[in-house]
Order: C-alpha cells, then sequence, then structure tokens
C-alpha cells in the first residue's frame, strides 16, 4: 500500500532539508554567454533514498540521483516544472524559516527564464544581483566563483 | 496577526531539524544512581528564533534557550508533557525519515520513566539498552562517555 506525503509534510521537510539554488555557467553557445540552472533539490542521506522516490512521485517529476557520497538527492530542474508545480505549491504550502525569501528570489530568477530574459546579457545582470542575495553558502561560493572567473 | 503552523508542516521541520535525545548522567541523590533526561528538541540559527518561539505556542509546552553560539533551541524536557502532548502528536503527524525508529525508542523511554522503572538498576538497564541502538550520533557519544566513566 503506497503511503501518500501531506504537502505540509513536504512544506515543513523543505524548511529543514530543501535547497533553491541558482546556478549561473559560462557557456559560449548561449546568446548572452551564460547559462542559470535553477535548481530545487533535497538531499538525504541514503538510508532515506526511499523517501527521496516518494518526494518525487509527490511532485510528479524530478530525478533521484546520487549527490555525495552515501548522499542522494531529488532534484527538479525543468524549468516547466519549477515555473507549474514547485513554485505553487510552496506559495500555497508557505515555507516558514527565512529560507522563504531564497524562495522567492528564485521564484523570480525562475520568471525571468520564462520570460527568456536570461538569453541577454541584461537579464543575466538581473539575475545575478537576485542571487546575490540569495542566502546559501554555496551560492555565495558560486557567485565568487563567477566573479573570479568573469567578473 | 498570529499566523498558526500546520501540524504536518511541524511533523516535516521536525523530520528535518528535530532531536529525539535521552540524556543519562550520574547522579547520587537518584536511587538507582543515574537521571534519565529525555529531551525533545528543534535548534535553529537566531536569525529563526520567531520560529522557535512559534513552534513552543505550537505545542503549548517548551523553552526557547540559547544552544551554541549562534544558535537557539526550543525544548522540552517536562515527562507529563513529552508523554501528554508531544508524543501522542508524532502519532498523529508521522515522521517519514528513518528518525522515526528514534522516536519509538524515545517513546518507550518515556513510557518507562512514566512508570517510575527508571528509578530502579534494572530499569536503567532497560533505558540503556534502548538508547544505545538510537541514532544520533550525540547519543553514541553520551553512551560512550556513560560506559568510560561508569561502565
Amino acid at each position: 500500500m503506497k503511503r501518500e506525503l501531506e504537502p505540509f509534510w513536504v512544506s515543513g521537510f523543505t524548511d529543514g532539508e530543501g535547497t533553491f539554488y541558482v546556478g549561473i555557467n559560462k557557456n559560449t553557445e548561449m546568446t548572452a554567454g551564460f547559462q542559470v540552472l535553477p535548481e530545487f533539490r533535497i538531499v538525504q542521506h541514503e538510508k532515506d533514498i526511499k523517501l527521496l522516490y516518494k518526494l518525487k512521485s509527490f511532485f510528479g517529476c524530478g530525478v533521484v540521483r546520487k549527490n555525495h557520497d552515501t548522499r542522494y538527492e531529488v532534484r527538479i530542474r525543468k524549468i516547466e516544472h519549477l515555473a507549474k508545480i514547485i513554485i505553487p505549491f510552496f506559495i500555497k504550502h508557505p515555507l516558514q524559516t527565512q529560507k522563504k525569501h531564497d524562495f522567492l528570489k528564485f521564484r523570480k530568477v525562475v520568471l525571468l527564464i520564462e520570460k527568456g530574459e536570461h538569453l541577454t546579457r541584461d537579464g543575466i545582470d538581473k539575475i545575478l544581483s537576485i542571487a546575490k542575495k540569495m542566502n546559501r553558502k554555496e551560492k555565495l561560493r558560486t557567485i565568487e566563483n563567477f566573479k573570479n572567473k568573469f567578473g
């Protein structure tokens, strides 16, 4: 018997364990010279890999992959899935920690990409200035790399 | 306007951030020579201290205290509150990660204390053997200390 996850449980678990991440990579094949990769993910120790598959099935999108060492993740990268499934879900089942501010910035980036603004240098600048204000340590690291490499 | 937390959000957040902990300390004033201190807690960075107060208000018990450095915790230690509020809550709104096994062991310990078994050496042995199987690294550390000091 399959046990469904409760929507608010998913919201609470995301407040603890989820990451809204915006990756920015140099890519000369893109018009603006950069590729923007927003990603929502939840990482767990492999002992909870079944839960990652439950989350994938809950959202009806995403993939389960190895993250690092004994850690696995469920991650959603497709803009359509982020815009039509993930973002509306967290609007309806709001985060309660300061992570909600990351989510709101993430949402802005996804909306800009939906409008195709990531294909212009102006759009990329806008996205970078939003991403800069995101709290995640790894995000800050990415921006430092970005600046060091391309700044 | 006060915003209430959703019960399942609290369960999901606990799966990510909560700890069910059983402390065991030597205490010569206790009949069995040991004091058993079960504790449920959620630790957050000080930027989310308001959420800890919301959790305290949600459960209607506990205290908010400094944990370490820039971290604060809401914690519940009173056996009555653990037995009558916390444990029934997580039976009704079940954990989904492997932490649920810690919770079930924690529950056993609280039930043993309610029956007064922690006042006998046999009861303490029973509690120790349950606590030993709990997953938390810090728990294992405590047992090692226990063994080194009193074993």
